[in-house]
């Protein structure tokens, strides 16, 4: 049996940018376009173009992707032409090969929003989609309130719809932009439209998740024949979100009857990057994982019901749907120690760090790992941490120095000019090879702008590492996220930087503690201790014959 | 037309309890139950008593409830009768008016997992159940892997399920254990159960999130016939969690065909409690609500996209499929870079700050917005700041306090045990009345543990603000929320703190800066302004006066 194409349409960087508290910048949107084209959907909508500048210079800025790049824009205002609308222009200069434009399909919205008459509407539908394929782009259409709308008014809504199917559109959305309706009601009025002349294989739904229900009535919409899905990364969106393409896509590729039935740009191995993608959004959006997302959570395979966990050991079809190591994701047991350890073996060969099986350090380092854990640590992406921890216990870290101590100030008054200013200066005293050494910074930065506690710290402490300075004089921090990983005033702050050096690696390191100067303290150190011993610097000899 | 009733089973306190990371206590089953009773649900499970310690003694000191009291177990155990097995004896000690008891019905799991025959499984559920009714308790039956037990062997699974019913069992909840089967399996398998001869008002479903379709496979499975629905507050549950009682109950009261079908125990006034209840359950795990929650969440009404936002000041049905209000949550037109002069007005209505159409101050706080947010800042969730910022450019923000200066220092030393440790220290100075006050404080809480310059901050700019201090005292941090606008040695620091007060109001802040410490600061001082405006506590007569 031949499968039948299903087209995925992402929105990440325009609806899911209407999330409450999200602001892509440019350098987000240019990273999530391409974990979005390495997971393989066909279709990424980059914003507006026109509407605000970010939108407008990622479209000038934006990537090579493999798949069709769209600006989003509305169909033409009413008494100008296509031609001479100046919003829709700025749409069409993006230059991408395919333009989706939102147009009005309930009559309420078009009277009561627009004010215009019912025909004047169809016309501008007809007359942008029109316009948009003369230019030789693709056409998509966004028939917004389209559900609620056709309830309303069925002849009117499927009016709108023919419009811009017979102008030449290559899609017609059917979007159910308030998202109450259910999806028995999705499924039924697909098979209605369907009925009435629109070929599925030119539809698409755009669902919401004001009823926890998107996911839901993508599926109603497929099985009643649409062939293209809307959705985002981690159900971003207005209000409750748009259908979560992180939870939809793995059921479309190893849940019956879609994985018969269907096939999606979408590869088995791509599936695997799941997990990574999820995580990925939430690092940029600086959001914690939501544990219980369906199959990415840390808790989606996670077994913790003793009658539950003493089955998986048995065998793991007994209480998961499908095998976590398809999504990337991975069983959490407790208690399973045979597991773990095989696991951190696998973890530190990719290190280049070979133990041998039933090392006692292992078990040592699987209950360090909890014990940090458990404090507000994490080892996800903090990668070099974990090896300076894993070598630690394994006796292979070498105490290249000291801090004996750092004292860091800042100060905010009003300066010659009257105004407020703020300076921060630090003082790190470290030991190296029995040697004491003394460095003061200040966190003035070209512009003369105070950068902060951190910064001061970070200059002191890289000042005069005196053996160790040209190995440390090539690093760059290039990312510093902050994590509030309790709440109120027992607030305990993670922080992870991510640092390069001069042939390009990239390390993460992790601190943690309720003084943010300390946990941003603790993983520059790593930072510093992990790049010594990547260079394998060699410590003075002073410093092994001890102090 | 005479409604169905549908009950609704809450399983919080057990299946909830498998969430990861979750443990109740006593204490907080104590009040969950009490809110679930408040809410009108028709059933509490309450735990497994025997299992663990704090099930028994929940089991001992429940409170009086509305609803009917749940004891949960396991069928009696092969090879023992139901009066001699020392389990069922635990729960049946209980002393509950209903037990429900967990039982298999697919046969992998008879075989594999319990290790007994069929017909022994078979037995024990029908012995089990005929003991609970026989010691004239109400006997319900979880049908443990239903689904995938009556894909695997239909005719075994309906064979348990008619053991449990014969037996005199009120209720056989089938179960969707593993999460793995979506709406239209479970629609289709519900329709052949109930044409098998068990009635559709003696069964229940009880689903799991793990395709993020548990409240759509609930509902297909009311739409088949079930009339008892299995959930838990906020989803909580083994790995991806529940059916959601929180999103379910609001659809089954207002959305069609529902609300017009069946009827609950929850009222139409009681559904006003679901926002608190949702905030409340979060209250006690400590937990972040999440903002995209349907129905409750603070973002299920935010409407940020411009044309969204216009549409709903001239009538919220554009943009809303219920209103917010029946489930006591509240609409939010935020300000962001695509909102207009009419939202404005709109959002400092609802903040009591009434402004006439065309007052040029209008402009102005757009263009303050707009600027603020390149910097960095963003006003959607910091409601309060963005109120302070409108207040000011309209001329009615009082200058309660001036800071002159402040100096933090945070020192990391060894201390007399040899040990490292941190200590933070801050001296605010600020002129009240034209009165300089001077104030110093360290960041060590009770346990002697450093909790950071910004503690240290608080604490002192708290400490002495004289003819304010009553107002400011009954002031809490709650919550504090770090993220980095912009990567590497440019980053910026975004701070947004949210306060509470004595009376429960709850406000958010924003301060921004490369500097962290200034952020905070900066977030810290508006909390404390806009506390001030809000009690409209009066200025000293010598601030009024000038310097």
């Amino acid at each position: 049996m031949t499968k039948d194409r299903l087209y995925l349409y992402d929105t990440t960087l325009r609806d899911g940018q209407q999330t409450q508290g999200v602001q892509f910048s440019t350098g987000d949107k240019m990273e999530i376009a391409e974990a979005l084209d390495a997971l393989g959907v066909d279709y990424i909508e980059g914003g507006w173009p026109g509407a605000n500048p970010t939108d407008s210079a990622f479209f000038e800025a934006r990537p090579e992707t493999r798949a069709t790049f769209t600006a989003f824009g509305m169909t033409k205002r009413a008494g100008m032409s296509a031609e001479n609308d100046d919003v829709l222009a700025a749409v069409l200069n993006a230059g991408t090969s395919a333009v989706c434009l939102v147009g009005k399909t309930h009559d309420f919205h078009v009277e009561r929003a627009l004010g215009i008459t019912l025909p004047e509407n169809v016309e501008n539908i007809a007359k942008s989609v029109a316009h948009i394929v003369a230019q030789g782009r693709e056409a998509l259409f966004d028939a917004e309130h389209f559900f609620d709308g056709y309830k309303a008014n069925p002849a009117y809504a499927l009016e709108c719809l023919r419009a811009a199917h017979d102008a030449g559109a290559r899609w017609s959305v059917l979007c159910d932009t308030n998202g109450g309706t259910l999806p028995v009601e999705i499924g039924r009025i697909v098979s209605e439209v369907i009925a009435a002349g629109i070929p599925g294989a030119q539809l698409g739904i755009h669902t919401h998740n004001d009823t926890d229900n998107a996911i839901a009535g993508s599926l109603a919409a497929i099985d009643a024949g649409v062939r293209q899905v809307q959705g985002t990364l981690n159900g971003l969106g207005e209000r409750c979100g748009n259908a979560n393409l992180i939870a939809l896509i793995p059921t479309l590729l190893l849940k019956e009857p879609y994985a018969s039935l269907y096939e999606t740009g979408v590869s088995m191995t791509a599936l695997k990057g799941m997990t990574r993608t999820a995580r990925l959004l939430d690092d940029i959006l600086n959001r914690v994982p939501q544990k219980q997302s369906p199959y990415v959570g840390a808790s989606a395979f996670a077994h913790k019901a003793g009658l539950h966990a003493s089955a998986i050991i048995k065998d793991p079809s007994t209480y998961e749907h499908v095998d976590p190591s398809a999504v990337g994701n991975s069983r959490i047991v407790p208690m399973s120690n045979q597991a773990g350890q095989s696991n951190l073996r696998e973890r530190l060969r990719e290190m280049d760090v070979q133990v041998e099986k039933g090392n006692p350090a292992l078990g040592r380092i699987l209950d360090v790992v909890k014990a940090r854990e458990t404090e507000g640590y994490s080892y996800d992406t903090a990668q070099a941490s974990f090896e300076l921890l894993a070598r630690r216990e394994l006796g292979q870290l070498p105490d290249f120095f000291e801090v004996k101590r750092y004292k860091v100030t800042v100060e905010r008054r009003k300066n010659k000019e009257n105004r407020m200013v703020s300076l921060s200066e630090a003082v790190v005293v470290v030991k190296i090879g029995g040697e004491k050494r003394l460095s003061v910074s200040e966190s003035m930065d070209e512009t003369g702008s105070d950068r902060g506690p951190v910064n001061a710290l970070a200059k002191a402490l890289a000042k005069d590492l005196g053996p160790y300075q040209a190995a440390i004089d090539e690093m760059r921090l290039v990312d510093f996220k902050v994590r509030i990983t309790q709440g109120g005033t027992e607030a305990v702050t993670r922080v992870i930087i991510d640092s390069e050096d001069a042939q390009g690696a990239r390390w993460s390191t992790v601190g943690v503690s309720p003084n943010i100067v300390d946990a941003s303290f603790e993983a520059l150190l790593d930072a510093i201790n992990w790049k010594l011993l990547r260079d394998r610097v060699q410590i003075p000899q002073r410093a092994l014959a001890g102090e």
